[in-house]
């Protein structure tokens, strides 16, 4: 048995999760990050052994503890060197967890926790897979040789943070241009608010004179036909679809799943993307990158943090 | 010992390889690629046995033979699926080679031995390491827990086709914009031509009037202080850098290494990468990849290819 826990700014989510990665029983508990690290993380322990109580499994049958944290950590060290959400920086995570539960306490980032728990979710598991999760920005994990990959200091795997645009719009991360300011919710926002400015006689604009703007509104104009929208949405997803493309030239994995918020929308732009990406990606095998949307909802961070204990 | 053979579309080159990547000998051969294949294949049989020969070593001693081609291979069928330079595809090198030479034959892809060289001949081996080759096209190869990465489909690390500029110069893979259309050595005089019709009056104008224009001539004007070939190497610099920081962003190796013809110019442009990437490279941790020009030379592509075998 495995606990995985999932940290966000608003709630701390944790599961029990068996060998297999059957979720068995989760809960959740408010963040409320303003407060003092030691009582965050004291929060953590405590809804960690009401999940296990819920599932009426014993602390000590616990293998380890896995954490999905939204920023970077040095699991080496049991660090969280950055998450601004939580108002972490530099927060000794393992040992001060460690003083309410004595398990092995494993640290990850949460993209790349909800990457492993996509993967141990499939049915086959292919030796290589990316996991793109669409959302406020564009984050993800790379599977290589069935083990998540962070790279040497444990930071790699920020595929938000490949450009697409050389001097384009600007991203959080401090260069210009990066896809994740393009194919994110946030750059689909972006792109209709500007397309609502250039059309304000669409069907788009008048829809959204008294609501706020929103990752849904060009989905739901051009669902009523809006020319405007309809660009909205296929610029954006050509948008996803290079970033996916540069992914398979790089890395040529059996599967790209793409999950995150806008998967609900999977109809409209699934079907778009897969058109671009067949069309310009590096064809040197008969053998394709499957790319779908990704299946877990969710819950796959609870599960993918359980699992980091098994990744090395 | 092992045999590694660079195939290119001038000459072919054999080298004779120890255990621990001490090029022992080499011999080459014209490629003369107009010919049926199997008399091609005959010429790289006959370049391996004088190469053994000259080092006094018997082919019954050889371990593997690997092959590096300018194309995309299937390792696991032993065929060239299509190599322009040489006037193959779907030939099965391997069958064909064994008709003469009876070993075990690996193959590979030319840029994916040279990486493989150059990571042999590093004397402290880190555990991922991409390299870059800045030649007619953008190359090179991923080395991930000391192997060579190459995808399910052996296509893997076609690190010059992710995209910079969307919309930008058409590229030999069918998209615009790739990272080789503007960091290759085409790229570069690509850019001299465009910033010599732009500025008639600039000495790079002047020197090149009579003169081919090539990847060197930026370099010679900017050497003597012109300002118009200063702003082609720094925007070329650039260039380089944004896909350099791409791979960081995603892979955080250890190192990567840029080679190719382009390398000997590595005074002017080290530094400039060096610092552009230093200031737009995600960092979320103290431990920085190392960015540094290849030291292997001419001989990689051969090493790389003798270890072909021993990277499964």
């Amino acid at each position: 048995m495995y606990i995985g826990i999932d940290v966000g700014g608003t709630n701390i989510k944790a599961g029990v999760v068996d060998g297999r990665g059957n979720l068995l029983n989760k809960d959740s508990i408010p963040t409320l990050a303003d407060r003092p690290y030691n009582e965050v993380i004291a929060d953590m322990a405590k809804v960690s052994i009401s999940a296990a109580e819920g599932a009426g499994v014993s602390i000590s049958d616990i293998k380890s503890i896995g954490i999905g944290i939204p920023g970077s950590c040095d699991d080496e060290r049991g660090m969280v060197t950055l998450a601004c959400n939580l108002n972490f920086n530099n927060v000794p995570l393992r040992s001060e967890l460690q003083k309410h539960i004595k398990v092995p306490v494993h640290l990850g980032n949460d993209a790349n926790c909800a990457a492993l728990g996509e993967y141990y979710m499939l049915d086959e598991k292919p030796r290589n897979m990316i996991f793109v999760t669409l959302g406020t920005g564009i984050g993800g994990g790379i599977i290589i040789d069935k083990k998540l990959y962070t790279g040497f200091n444990a930071t790699a795997g920020e595929i938000g943070h490949i450009m697409l645009v050389k001097g384009g719009r600007e991203c959080g991360c401090g260069r210009r241009g990066c896809w994740e300011a393009y194919g994110s919710v946030t750059g689909l926002i972006l792109s209709t608010k500007e397309a609502i400015e250039k059309n304000p006689e669409s069907l788009m604009a008048k829809m959204t004179l008294d609501d706020k703007i929103s990752g849904r509104t060009a989905f739901d104009a051009a669902r009523e036909g809006d020319a405007a929208a309809r660009t909205v949405i296929s610029t954006w997803a050509e948008y996803v679809a290079e970033g996916v493309i540069d992914l398979i030239n790089l890395f040529q994995p059996e599967v790209i799943s793409i999950g995150g918020a806008i998967s609900a929308e999977s109809d409209m732009i699934l079907k778009p993307i897969l058109a671009f990406a067949d069309k310009y990606r590096y064809n040197g095998s008969e053998k394709k990158t499957r790319i779908q949307i990704a299946s877990c909802g969710n819950d796959a961070g609870i599960v993918g943090a359980a699992f980091l204990g098994n990744n090395y």
